[in-house]
């Protein structure tokens, strides 16, 4: 069995275990203080172009998406999202456990959350004569790329910041997935962009090479103060943080993070043009490392009698939408593989 | 300037004032546990048939909606409601701030959730692989009147209980509004019923009657241990609770709750009738004391000179639905002088 | 049965009745935004001899407190307060189900919270290397008078502010019973003085002479912003604020809320006279409208046959102190029986 | 400049960074429902001599503890721990997060919680009258060792096992560093012993060769329910969740666990004998891999040139206790060089 079904399917890319190796048992002080760390903040601040950024190191997505929401919102604010935003579905309510409502907007198949969605949003709640009795808007959620695997072109996010900026709304971009984002042909933003248009982001390890870690970045000077005691009451400080260190070390020394995100969405882009040649059909057009081709029932089940993949909707009552995910660690023959098998499905069917 | 904006905007129902102030030197304990609140309990057990029940009285509905959700759900679990409902627009995500997610559902424009949708949102959940990721849902939230002022049928509230036994979830019922709803030509339910098909409800006294009050009624034995706590914690406990118990007792002698309740409908139905009679269309048929007659904006502008009424939404570029409020304190003249003026009005166009 | 137990035995002073009475059928729109809570803002105003203050109307003290405290920390900041005090001890927790931690430092037996037990609370949180894996301290909170009936001077609210502005933490000063305070003959401040000296404070209604209510006054602007979507979210927006605002109206003409506080104090220290004249000792010096006199059991047992007192704690084996409140309602010639009947049980002995 | 602050000051055991690189590439599902996390689980449930309890990965401390506590209280009920716990004073404030008081009760200088303690207090409660007004105790918090270097003996857990199920209490133990307290010469505990006392504890991955990781085991079965999603919720389920599972595995296979605990255990008692030897008095007597010895201000300042220590505290004017901690990682070579630096410093005053 062969996976495709996800990007966090492996452990870490070599260099980051010759690294932990390496310096195992040299003695550092813990909670992300150490040379290490330090280290991979320059790095960091490097790779963005930018000294007057903050980062830190968090172990997991939901945890930096909840640390970093609680640590901004007042109790009666809320974080605007896609309708199919992470932090709307897929974290177990993780955000309204610390106590904020999640404002699930209509957004297209792309999953992407538009400037004039959230400029229509803050001016209905201002002009409701009852907006006292209703959560007050204040951060904008993004991710990129989106759960649906579309990227933000420079002038979406340009627009979004814009927006944000006049309604005095945050912006966070969720980067899980953002160094496949980023080696996207679609692509035309840059780190320092990021810095430039958001108040907060972060730069995912733990689908782009990492064992485990998001490097969160903040911007805004309002967002920086005592970070670090948001990060340890959520539980994020981790005890030996030279190991998000470390890796983030690895990731951006000679360009790492950028070239095996660029190695995981060639893949992709493979196989998508592969089905697409011969006449297979998405759900939205592929753009970075998760494409979602769509195939009747009965070929899915072929297709996962040797592969995992994610199902992931129901197209009509004989078709249906599957995920498929490369990643720094995709075997360029298993892609073929991958390829050649369902084509042959195909034309038996 | 005459109101029809609410069913709030006067104080008590007389007889509340007059036994206020013939106790009010009368010394007693504090925090619910004197007589008239005993009393005040033991009439809603009578006007329920039901001795098996708990009846707590808080102030308002926010604070009963709250303190009834938290008392229920694990942290990990939410509350589904219509997309509608109160809790999930209107209080400014009081029950987010206790941790919990409020999941709204589609429903129709009369604002009812009806047991096919919280069923296959059941389904939905545990039939999804990652179901984990999400909140799970474990409690259905529904008002009696809705938002829109619409009732529930014995049969749909019947079939709602049912879907909520067999899929292990607790039915709350808000029922701030439910005297009027009681009194609606549309209702075939009783208290009784109420204790039947719900695992909590409460009987709302700030809207029919009351200076302020709700009593909830706990019927679910595993939801009634330690309910004092949650009302204590969540800043309901009133120091002196006989102020509610003095006010349940006068509500519940002699009918004074459904007598009350039914005047409020009845001008409500009168106001009704003869603008259908008129040709004034219905955002949703009349059934209770709140009423959404259609009518273009500039006969609104012209109500608004001596009515205060609220705009309740827009029906295309020229008209708008508005929500006339009767309540146990809106005087017939008051209601005929409405009439009049509005018939006045429309004619005039 | 005569209740000393506490000072919210009875309903509300009779003037405050009479104006509920007389404005029954008025119609005012809801939430606090009507003319009879302007009218009251503006008074209470005019009492604190301030413009620039904002004042808000709530029903209670626990609602109160933690309203206040969740709009100002962040979540990771916690509230510092004596370990006595109301917040850390009677509110079953409402302040930490707000997420924050209550931090209880010593005191001595009058409750009072000294700026010096502040300023070294503070220094050790910031020289402590770990503060980081500590909660931040922000918030300091006071009770006036204290939960053991003790006032706070001048150049002690002065103290405590001098080193919370120093510190940049926030002073709030908890007054459910200041009516008491500002009347006890220990007392040199006046409202004027707490808005000087706090960031914001509350007025407390309930326990005087009012059904309910705390008005709270926020003084720091860095507090004011958006301080009503706070209030709704933690359920104290009363639907009908007008009764609020009426209440407060009443008691601040013609310094009602002042006479009906002294009234109260003047009988706490005949009944505190009459004691110490015959040997009686206190738990702690009598200061306000609670007292606290040491009885053998058996003594107490006897009290307890006519009157309604609280237990406050075990003094040894054989003796215990009670609490004795007066409030704005009670009667002299209670008072005067409580002391008959007291020394006639001493004696006996 | 060499460590001895913590036991968290180098990676992991080598032979947990050789089964990380062998299975690298290997492909898993993710969150912990892998085969290697299967394994490892049945190897804990082995090393415990119980089939019937659950398991499970989560990354660190303050996790465990918070994701433990909030899935088990109710919003009103309170965590009971000592004044020194680690969730009293030193995560921040992350239990208060999840919105329960931490009760801190007073206890002996080796921090351990005695089972007289827990049921007076719990007695205090309920006998209060205003018990509905105070946090209700349900939880008992203890760790093993304690902050402060103690273990439990069998007969003292046995005794607050008893009297928490007397009491309806959950008894949860933090074994952050439970490897070192079952290997301290004072132990009498086995895993299976901690089974049949606990409702729920954990095994201290990350202080006990692993690079983190804690093994949460839960006994009740009341309290096995849906713990993945408060997992999930809390931000603790790990995505390449692979990574715990190699790593308990690891630690599991050959009594690896207990192997490298008394490892640190035996080295921390070379360094106290050697101290008690040349007379240096301890805070508490030495008893697992923390010890506390007392010196001078001016011989601390003389060690702190050559190693890293922890101050613990002030003992008077003159002297302080330092914390030195060993660890699985510490070398034997180091441990000898520490007692001879500071038997040279002392004997040079």
């Amino acid at each position: 069995m062969i996976y495709f079904n996800s990007d966090y399917t492996e452990g870490a890319h070599p260099l980051i275990l010759e690294r932990l190796l390496e310096t195992n048992l040299c003695q550092t002080v813990g909670y992300g203080e150490d040379e290490y760390c330090e280290n991979a903040r320059n790095l960091i601040k490097k790779a963005c172009g930018r000294n007057d950024i903050d980062v830190h190191f968090l172990v997991g997505g939901t945890q930096a998406n909840t640390t970093v929401i609680a640590s901004i919102l007042k109790p009666y604010q809320a974080a605007v999202s896609t309708k199919i935003g992470h932090i709307n579905v897929h974290e177990t309510g993780a955000i309204e456990a610390t106590g904020h409502k999640v404002i699930g907007l209509e957004c297209k198949s792309d999953g992407k959350l538009s400037a004039k969605a959230v400029e229509d949003f803050y001016n209905a709640h201002w002009n409701d004569v009852t907006h006292e009795h209703q959560p007050q808007p204040k951060l904008v959620y993004i991710s990129n790329s989106t759960e649906n695997g579309a990227v933000y072109k420079k002038s979406e996010l340009k627009a979004l910041s814009e927006v944000c900026k006049k309604c005095g709304l945050y912006l966070f971009l969720d980067g899980a997935r953002l160094g496949y984002a980023l080696a996207s042909p679609e692509n035309d933003l840059t780190l320092n962009d990021l810095c430039e248009y958001c108040d907060v982001f972060y730069i995912g390890g733990t689908k782009v090479g990492a064992l485990f870690g998001e490097a969160v970045v903040i911007i805004n000077p309002a967002l920086k103060e005592d970070f670090r005691y948001n990060i340890k009451q959520r539980g994020g400080m981790l005890a030996k943080g030279r190991l998000l260190g470390l890796q983030f070390e690895t990731l951006f020394t000679d360009d790492l993070y950028f070239k095996i995100s660029h190695h995981a969405v060639k893949l992709a882009f493979k196989i998508a043009d592969a089905l697409t040649e011969n006449g297979v059909k998405f759900l939205s057009t592929p753009i970075s490392n998760q494409i979602f081709p769509i195939f009747t029932n009965e070929v899915i089940k072929r297709i996962e009698e040797k592969y995992l993949i994610s199902f992931w909707e129901k197209v009509d009552e004989e078709r249906s939408a599957i995920r498929i995910c490369t990643s720094w660690a995709t075997k360029e023959e298993n892609a073929d593989k991958l390829i050649k098998d369902i084509l042959e499905i195909i034309k038996e069917k």
